[in-house]
């Protein structure tokens, strides 16, 4: 990968993780993501399952959404989709149907994960479209915010179990 | 299967027929789908991708949208969700993330469909939850709509294309 490259990747994946970090202030599982074309941001998202009460409202699907809207097409040709972590195999067939060219993301996430940890979408032959991952940018910081929002939440639903007591 | 669900099924997939034929009659993908709650209809959609320049726009997905926000849920216990087709990986992820207790479909989709055509995400053992699958119902005429849809597209192209020439 080229060195500006690997910079690049940083900084819009500091981008997707200030989104996280919305989601996480609004006690939603804290996941970002950040639509780039020509080097330019344009959509970002933050998880909203919580808010919307809709349990496809992932990051990375209103950044899809939101990627179009900009666009004017469904088809997200030459776009870079940063997340901060792995995403679901809804959000990954999502990325196949958009059409996007790249995937950057920050850490895995084992149970739901569809770039290898619950199944693997990317290494099947899509019959449409394929797609460039690059995975690990900030993974650390990425795992990190998320680790420490389920922390919280088991703490304070144990809290909570007191008082019912 | 009782011969009641067997009898419900093919009515509610032919709601979900209905909802298929105002795609074709819109130029869109004719792929359509019906949320069914104690055994009424709680949201029915129809592919929009061209309509909402979305590629994440497939019925499925309006529809569970459109069934959270009846239910004020994004949880949808206990629904069945009915659509023509086998659906997508997009579409299959939505549906585990959303609980619906149970997906009947039509005609089998070859090129991306996720229940064993192109990938099969229901034989994985899922983290959180798992769906009952009925196949086959009313299969022969969800694909005689699609197939009819791609016929007509086809010979359109070729015609513009002479046009051109």
């Amino acid at each position: 990968m080229p060195e500006s490259q690997a910079a690049s990747d940083e900084i819009f994946m500091r981008e997707a993780l200030n989104e996280a970090r919305k989601a996480y202030s609004k006690e939603e599982v804290p996941v970002g993501a950040v639509l780039v074309f020509k080097n330019k941001i344009i959509a970002r998202a933050h998880n909203q399952v919580e808010l919307l009460s809709d349990a496809t409202a992932h990051a990375e699907m209103l950044c899809l959404t939101m990627g179009s809207e900009a666009l004017g097409n469904w088809r997200l040709l030459n776009t870079v989709l940063y997340c901060t972590i792995e995403p679901c195999a809804m959000c990954a067939g999502a990325m196949f149907l958009s059409r996007i060219s790249r995937l950057v993301y920050g850490a895995k996430e084992m149970r739901h994960g569809a770039h290898g940890s619950f199944i693997d979408l990317f290494s099947k032959n899509h019959p449409t479209h394929s797609i460039e991952v690059t995975e690990g940018v900030l993974a650390h910081s990425c795992a990190t915010l998320l680790q420490d929002f389920f922390k919280k939440k088991r703490k304070k639903n144990e809290q909570s179990d007191d008082t019912v007591r």
